[in-house]
């Protein structure tokens, strides 16, 4: 190991993302065989204090309160931006500008436009450049993967994907920003339908061609914060449902919804093939379940060491959590830098899940119309 | 039993579904308290020799060759249709119009304007008149309709139904009477669709109002005859997706494709409500999961004594079959003879369900457009 | 089917197993091709009125009032015992002594005397006899034992059996004769502990050697019947708990109880063998749970064609319920009547169970202590 | 959190165990808010070469070859012993000498005399001590035990648990030390049946008062290397079966193996009380199965802000993984000694595991008679 040459890590935003990201990136090198040792270098927040605190918890070197610092440090190879999607261009374009590789949380922007601009910016920088699609990372999704690859499936007739919370059910949940367009582009669509379009897509080595959709908002009015009597409008979807083709052949149905009542992060696949099927569910994310044959399903525990990431880690049956998704995301990054590959999922895989949203939205507004998704 | 009354029975076909109603005519008088007693009194098939054979082993008295000598006999009351659909409305309406009471399998036909005319026969008739959607009648069915009815899952939200089989993967596997369209009226769509869209109508107590879809037919050409090598167009869908929106508010998703390796009889049916949701699956169809209050799915066994027709049978946990579910059908349909009530589901009912049908394959045939579920 | 011979069939008894037999006798030949037509001619049971209105329900032609007259009618051939324990030896034997054919409710008697007496009258009787140990006849524990037969899960190192119910929790639950010694000879033990000790030895092949045993009456006083304030002691026990060996060197652990609070009807075995493992749950009766070579476990719903029994109902998927066990059975009784076999499992099987039991109990008594089955 | 006293901790051992220890040691300051935070200040191992490495990679400042050199260390407080069984008595002892606080990993020792020792040593020091019984941290277990506390359950009569592994089922796996008595004590017993005597007891809040046991090896000679023909003798039980009584009334099954082909990692546990009952199988960690009132099992995904430290981490519905029961072990460890209160499970709680298992030896080599579990 003493061969590793270091890079610094600067990263954008530390809420949800950020802390889970922060996990990742002081975990990787106890687990893998890095070709590259990354160093928590510095933690951009708006507010100094906060972000020093958070700093301090997450095991950063240094802090900025402007993301621009982060992006022009030689201390810095690395941006890892957890913002809100708002904000993803702009940092994405001025990084990679920079030469820095970027790391960007899902959906890869707000528009199509900005992730148009994401993926040029990309395509001129000697950056490289990777969109956090994290759920691409866990064992079983990527056997799955493996399973559609090698043919063991054979030809894939069927996709249906959903995925299920239940967070804003209650009517009194107040009215935060990712209720609101402006701020979150969409509601359900990008938040959590765009993981199970890019999960369909990547299992089955697919695009999808064109959809049939609707959307609903079921609470319209929410108080602007918790128990408030004022109120105001939720501008986003609470779900959208859409069918399409993909390019394949496969006929595919997907959902996303926040209203799925006791279902807490239930992103869930299906797929028959002409020779087998599997399905998964991240409420049992160690679980695949796979029929070939036409025989019944069986449950995979995907802890065994010939399976994708696990001989990094414990013995089988010693299951593992949702953090390790990112970790494995961010060991695969660093291995296509230090190998001069394409990281995958790209910008330009990030590019066709905006695509993909477009069209869902253009047939929900044009009376479920079947909608071919743009491509360049 | 000695006050009961005898009525005859006059069924039409022996084949799986002359068996399975022949079972529930055999059974029912031994399980539950029947205001009118059942004689199995005469079997319609086309060959007098089959027909015989037939009616020895599942217990007829009699049998005819034609089935018009059915509905004019006069020890027949009720005339129970088991024929493919392209008969239903011919027999149905002549038994009504000979006043006689008339369970029809489904679909009820294999038309909308066919269905229009059993419907009208109906409504001038003496005779009471059902449909066999059985599923309503699984236990497990009747207890989540219950729920709803109750207001247990609060306004409803979501539905996701799929009908899942495998049995015609293999493209070798010959070009059957229901994979021709004059014969069969569609595919996966009428045979199984159908299905969910009834029990999706029956659980939440909702209509259909309207439809996106999509049909594929994936194995377009077959062998004539197992192992020819002369083909035939297959001519109905082998898969139908379609998403709508039900009168109460609700969304709903559906798929009914016979391409689903693995899956053998899977209808499957999930709810979202504001309170709770539920799950079914009818490869393990003793059992329905609900989560109340947002909290885990709880598996109910549904064999307890206050569960919908569980007290007839056995102690809790010793579970009922497929079968079963025409045996509830017909006592139920024999209760609301004795009673005078129109039986349910009834032709109308069964109507309801072929317009369905029709806006799904309108919408499948002018891009997926969300159409109109027509209703007079 | 016309050169079936018919044989007259008396029952005695017509509660609980009664009524679940007639469903047996009377469905059997409309779904397998049998060597011999059951004729249901005589029910016997000590009331007049209840069991003519039993017989006409349940579809018997006749009934009797005592049980020495249905085991001297020349019209009966078959003679099904449907009573308590304590009188299946008596009439047992009385019957093999006319000749009788003897089919025997479970557990075969109420002491190793009894069995032992009921084996040696039917080794000099033409009859052949059989107990109802009805859940070999369940079709996923069919195929499991065909597996261990055909060797795929190679030598079989670990069982575990539990019988899991849970209806006298309540200790207001009155003292019912289920629960009195010298009518029951046992409790939880004899009732349901005797199903898994045969069903182990079924699907291995193997017998018990030995056991180590501890038994448990949780409630050890009842009200005399619902609702009274009387009580009167509970002498069986409530639970029985042992670990044992088999011949073939596997190690089991057995459980039996009737107070597994929310376990309806869990009769579940679990096999691990040198080369793969099953498991089942008959809660979920339909499913078999296999795991070969060391991977997941597959569940296979045991309706295939080539699965046990399966082919004479319906469509795979189509599931079978409690009541189809006690059909295959006597299906399998006819046949072995017929081709002048011994009927499996024999009053020799049931003998065999019964020895175990009484292990068991010595074992309990003399502190756990590891006690040899005795064998003749 | 800038009042935070530092503490060192010095770790013996990096094989499996030291490398999830590390990992808690390295993450459980980013989520939990901890009195005392840890500083990872030297790692002891034999190899000075390979102790770099292992420290370098899992993130400790130091490194000594020689335990000793940790336990007297001013920069350590708290020495975490990862070693095999044999060396725990007296690294602990020692460390207690020392006034060091000591975590210890399971089983506590390899003889019920080492564990009184260590017990006694623990008396008389001023540091604390706990046994890392990890399963205790589990959340689905911690929640386990709520719901007993709070009596939920009722009074509980059932307890059955087993820890199935299948690592040893291959007659060819080699003779490793955990295959030899003298350096591994017992086999299954020790390893993994410790930690299923040690969960039962903390979920139902009783001690298991005497057992009746049977142990078998059904491997019993194994190539002394991977491939080697020559072969040396297994000295320990390849699995262990007790059954037994516990304090409060309950009647109970264990059973250890490593030979139940196809299961992983089976810690499962299933508990009836007079109210309720619960089940959990770590194969699926983050779910919990609840029966209240006699109705059917809920299956609580355990990852809800007041569940046991589930706040801590992510959003309901994203689950933790294996190692997560140490970073809980650690925070509890780590609280504990900050207020002054004893850490739990304590080393006192590791002898009475030891105790059991001597119990559990004793018996299995006295023909399986029932034996007290001695206690001071």
């Amino acid at each position: 190991m003493s061969d590793q040459t270091t890079v610094g890590v600067g990263m954008i935003g530390y809420a949800f993302m950020g802390r889970v990201h922060s996990q990742a990136w002081r975990s990787v090198g106890a687990f893998f065989d890095l070709p590259l040792a990354p160093r928590m270098a510095v933690l951009a927040g708006r507010s100094k204090e906060h972000t020093a605190a958070a700093a301090a918890r997450l095991g950063w070197a240094d802090t900025e309160t402007d993301w621009r610092e982060v992006v022009s440090r030689d201390d810095v190879q690395i941006v890892d931006i957890c913002t809100p999607g708002d904000s993803h261009a702009e940092i994405a374009i001025a990084a990679l500008a920079a030469g820095k590789h970027v790391i960007c949380e899902k959906p890869l922007a707000n528009s199509v436009a900005e992730a148009e601009a994401m993926v040029r910016a990309a395509a001129s920088s000697s950056g490289k450049n990777m969109v956090a699609f994290n759920y691409r990372r866990v064992p079983a999704v990527a056997l799955a993967r493996r399973y559609v690859e090698e043919g063991r499936l054979g030809e894939i007739r069927h996709v249906r994907a959903q995925y299920l919370q239940d967070w804003i059910v209650d009517a009194e949940f107040p009215l935060v920003w990712r209720l609101q367009k402006d701020k979150a582009g969409s509601g359900s669509l990008g938040d959590i339908g765009a993981h199970i379009i890019d999960t369909a897509q990547f299992i089955t080595g697919q695009n999808i061609v064109g959809v049939s959709a609707l959307t609903e908002t079921f609470v319209k009015e929410r108080p602007l914060s918790p128990g408030s009597s004022e109120t105001g409008p939720v501008t986003v979807d609470d779900a959208a449902l859409f069918i399409g083709r993909l390019s394949g052949g496969a006929v595919a149905s997907f959902e996303a919804t926040r209203f799925a009542t006791g279902r807490k992060n239930a992103l869930r696949i299906e797929l028959n093939g002409s020779l087998g099927s599997l399905a998964f569910d991240f409420e049992a994310m160690n679980e695949l379940w796979v029929s070939e044959g036409g025989s019944g399903f069986k449950r995979i525990l995907v802890t065994e060491p010939d399976h994708p990431y696990a001989a990094a880690w414990w013995p089988p049956g010693h299951g593992l959590g949702y953090e390790h998704t990112f970790t494995h995301e961010i060991k695969d990054f660093l291995e296509a830098i230090a190998q001069g590959d394409d990281p995958a999922p790209s910008f330009a895989d990030g590019l066709r899940v905006q695509r993909v949203l477009a069209a869902v939205e253009r047939s929900a507004a044009d009376s479920s119309r079947f909608t071919v998704v743009e491509d360049v």
